[in-house]
């Protein structure tokens, strides 16, 4: 009987050691804790690939994500739905921000009470938030050039199709432009048009290119409805496959248009990674995982990298199917 | 005796779920695990830092972080150390490379070996390697400049003493000129010299540009030797104080200069981070926790982020303690 107890006895010590090392996974968090995703125009498609990372990073960390925001794009009502997640006293808040100076003031207000944020696709540079996840623009537009270059065996005209005056797509277009200038001797981009982020809009510019430049071999789209309006101008005037489009973003419309073959490739934005990296993050500064010096919240010191691009993809008919949302 | 082993065989199931709930922590690794990182001129203090990080991070996954490079600034000593390195068959790689094209064969046959890869301060862009972390120079450049502006209350004559014809160090200069072109309309770069990387040469422009600008107010030195160079000018021509220097790196003749108070501030990588995140980054793909969208292997999608700029930190008297390396 003595020896029976002592059997437990020793079996109860080495549980409560395998409990105790596994207590010391840094990584396992509390069940308890909450992490907030706060956007705004909430309810588009596109923050769902954004939440999903962070829930999977989430999941894998043991925590909880939860997924909030302003129903507009109006700043005034993000900067009071910041408000309330902030009263909350989450573990951590990833906000895309729409307007970078708007959402300025509730952010450094949420990290003075020792909340970290971080902002995703969205900045505010000006705010204290550690970090900035999102696509770098110009590099996006650098990807596609690469893509209707090898498309095209790097020669041809070529048009582009985007939004004048607004930064993220005058961005695209000079990566494009300035990487099929360096890189891509033997092709010239011919036309530049607005499409001002409208399908009718883009169709009757790419009508007017296809009029005027019978050699025109491609034409890259820095927006998804612009990609759209292309493909009713390329398969009016019968050019389908004679004049390729590269297209932005991986609404279902543009999945369609690829799958049938009128689109020949899109670029994806890194939206999963956006949320999976801002989530861990947060776990990393909540948990005070990251110490690049000591004692760095006391020095100024940000111990988080400054800027994420979450980088893109290039979709094609060759791996559509794994890009529709589930 | 019924009892006390049927409590015995209870004890027994709870301490295997406990082991086996413990075992299920995605970010436990295998202690046998060996990750590398691969540098060129190895015994430079630079590294250390990055190192430094990843180890940090391999001992929060319970894996092994290995230091390995090539003695020398040569390319092809680093092929062959990092084909040594292949031949382990290691769990990742994190490599800064001496040449960019000049690695690019062997990082793709570890990729297509299956052993990820990451680049870290020095990139192989055209390689197949999963992401970049580094510094982004004009970011830098721009931190510099922000805090001169800072120092010197937004107005008053500055220079910069540079690399001419480096891509790091005109992007830092570039970084600096246009910021304070762009938000800082008081302020103004009077004159602009090329210091070689050599302290002496440093101290030469220097001590030209104190004579010929009498207003001189501010230098911003892109690299830790100019530095030195401008300190020694500064302190002869007796205006310590009175033209403020901005450095960068954290060499330590900086950092004392620094604590002596003739350098006023310097610009510090985040050279822990590139090691602690390239780690966390190539746990993440080793062990297949990071998935965009399903089956991203076989789809040619990289499901990590392209570029992390690493980022930078302002030194000054008041946390340059942190920065000495232990």
């Amino acid at each position: 009987m003595k020896k029976v107890l002592s059997i437990v006895c020793l079996i109860l010590v080495l549980a409560t050691t395998v409990v105790s090392a596994a207590a010391k996974n840094v990584f396992a968090g509390n069940p308890k804790e909450e992490y907030y995703m706060v956007t705004f125009a909430s309810g588009i498609e596109y923050w769902r690939g954004c939440f999903k990372g962070m829930q999977d990073a989430a999941k894998l960390f043991g925590v909880r994500a939860i997924y909030t925001g302003a129903p507009q794009a109006d700043v005034n009502q993000e900067v009071t739905v910041l408000e309330q997640v902030i009263a909350k006293k989450p573990a951590g808040i990833a906000i895309t921000c729409a307007n970078p100076d708007g959402l300025r003031a509730p952010i450094n207000k949420a990290i003075a009470a020792g909340i970290p944020v971080v902002t995703f696709d969205a900045d505010s540079p000006n705010s204290n938030r550690y970090c900035y996840l999102g696509t770098s623009n110009y590099n996006a537009g650098a990807a596609a050039a690469r893509y209707i270059a090898k498309l095209l065996g790097g020669q041809g005209e070529v048009a582009v199709s985007t939004v004048t005056g607004q930064l993220n797509h005058e961005e695209r277009k000079s990566g494009f432009v300035d990487t099929l200038a360096k890189s891509f001797p033997n092709m010239k981009v011919v036309a530049v048009g607005n499409d001002n982020n409208d399908q009718t809009k883009a169709a009757t510019v790419i009508a007017g290119f296809l009029q005027a430049r019978p050699n025109l071999k491609g034409v890259f789209c820095t927006d998804a409805l612009g990609g759209v309006g292309a493909a009713a101008a390329i398969r009016e005037a019968n050019a389908i496959g004679k004049v390729k489009i590269v297209s932005f973003d991986t609404d279902k419309g543009t999945l369609d248009l690829i799958k049938e073959g009128v689109i020949s490739a899109s670029i994806a934005q890194g939206t999963w990674s956006m949320g999976y990296w801002s989530m861990t993050f947060l776990y990393n500064i909540k948990h005070n995982l990251v110490k690049p010096v000591d004692g760095w919240r006391s020095k100024d010191i940000n111990p988080l990298p400054g800027v994420v691009d979450t980088g893109t993809n290039v979709v094609t008919k060759s791996n559509v199917d794994a890009f529709y949302s589930k």
